[in-house]
């Protein structure tokens, strides 16, 4: 059975009767919610669900015209960065489906939104120009900066009126392979120490491709964590990058306290960590029951 | 949502008609067929499914009804030990489904099949002598045995008649954990050794409770099999015994080739592999997707 994860966030953690609404007109379809995650700090709610393809775009089109038409982004206030009431979509493959059956959901939803008039930008896998395929670059400035920025060709949406619409500011959708949250705690406050380990595993500075990582001291508990983003966990397993940290922490004589997966994990990514330390070569996901 | 396995031991492994309408007879209720392996050299097929309590309860009923209204015993040949046209039937609590629970799907199944005119002896969790929690104590002489072990009322079944009934033969029944099958293969032909290995971890013989173990050579592979059923795995882990059969393997020079995990193993089983390796203690089954 074809897997599609789509992951919504949309500019809203307060407010429970509206995040409500906005889930009920999700679950009006045939997808498997994940996760629910509000955070009234950063004012935004992420909406995490799986299903067969058709069932998640019909899912998300539900779930976003909710959230367009109640959320007012000229009231938002929120500490994470953000540039609309629906800010980032996107779509994940997860079984048996490719990135192209992926990206056709991504760019009907993109379709869909424009539609309803809300500016949008492709991202990752559906970049239309370089410059679009991070996430970072495209919310730079983030909401406060759009007006500004769309009366530049340069900033011309894919989808949806070339103009800023203040309501719902604009969304950013796209393909990206799933992510893994994977942090080492490290029995050290020495945190000069883990920033070379950082440097030695992840790509920006000559270590695993796909990894992004920092090391934070986690206050008051002796430890200092070594926080990542797998991006891409088939050509960059957890265990390589475990093995790795363990390595290289050892040669400082520093040992690992333990270790935190945060939030959703496709279990593909954990049957391969299974495989390399079972050392078994030849299993199957179809083996697997629950 | 609750979660509870079975797996069907028919005494049919080469009429692929028959044993397809016996899988549509199943197939009418909400399972989800795991594993259907018919071996023909044991005239034997063992259907695997699993679901929420009554659904598993009302396609066993099903599967099982069409089995012995199809099955003559008398004319029954194969390898494997067998004693019934439905030979045996665990039920497996997989997830938020207490033994107490397991128990009484199986005594409404055994009652069920006693009503149908089999004789049915509980066993495992289910059994109600002792000398029944063996399954191979049970089926001990196989059909041949059964006409004359019926007249002693050692022998009198739990349910249904206290006869022999040649054309059913009896069928067992009853809840168990679920099991493991799990294979290490060792770079060395010295069998001697290996059975060393195995008095090491194997619970008859002081190693750990839950492991029944043989070893196997594998011929023309210059390698030796520690052959094993985990028939616990929340109290003897997978990877405490591999870890423990690599330790007793290296003290004799001798390394692991690979291991094989063989047919359906339960997530939750994984799950405490990956903790181990990963060091990760706090992580949730509602993490994983797929």
């Amino acid at each position: 059975m074809k897997r599609l994860l789509a992951e919504v966030n949309i500019s809203e953690g307060r407010d429970p009767e509206l995040i409500d609404q906005v889930l009920l007109a999700l679950k009006a379809h045939e997808v498997d919610v994940i996760d629910v995650d509000s955070e009234p700090n950063h004012n935004r709610t992420v909406f995490t669900y799986i299903g067969e393809p058709q069932a998640v775009l019909e899912g998300t089109k539900a779930l976003v015209a909710k959230a367009v038409a109640l959320i007012d982004m000229t009231r938002h206030t929120g500490s994470h960065p953000r540039m609309g009431a629906v800010d980032v979509v996107p779509f994940v493959p997860v079984k048996e489906v490719s990135i192209e059956e992926a990206l056709e959901v991504a760019k009907s939803f993109g379709r869909f939104l424009g539609d309803l008039g809300v500016p949008v930008y492709y991202y990752e896998e559906a970049a239309t120009r370089p410059e679009r395929s991070s996430l970072v670059k495209i919310r730079k400035g983030q909401y406060e900066a759009l007006a500004e920025k769309m009366t530049r060709e340069e900033w011309r949406p894919d989808e949806g009126p070339f103009e800023f619409v203040p309501k719902s500011g604009a969304t950013v959708t796209g393909v990206r392979f799933p992510l893994v949250a994977f942090n080492v705690n490290l029995k050290t406050e020495d945190l000069a120490v883990c920033k070379k380990i950082v440097q030695a595993i992840r790509g920006a500075t000559g270590g695993y491709t796909h990894v992004r990582a920092i090391a934070l001291p986690l206050e008051g508990e002796g430890l200092t964590q070594i926080s990542m983003n797998l991006v891409n966990y088939e050509k960059t397993p957890i265990h390589r990058v475990f093995e790795t940290i363990k390595s290289e922490a050892a040669s400082y004589g520093i040992l690992v306290q333990g270790t935190e997966l945060v939030g959703p994990v496709p279990l593909m990514a954990l049957k391969d960590v299974l495989e390399h330390y079972l050392q078994t070569h030849s299993f199957s996901m179809d083996q697997i029951y629950s």
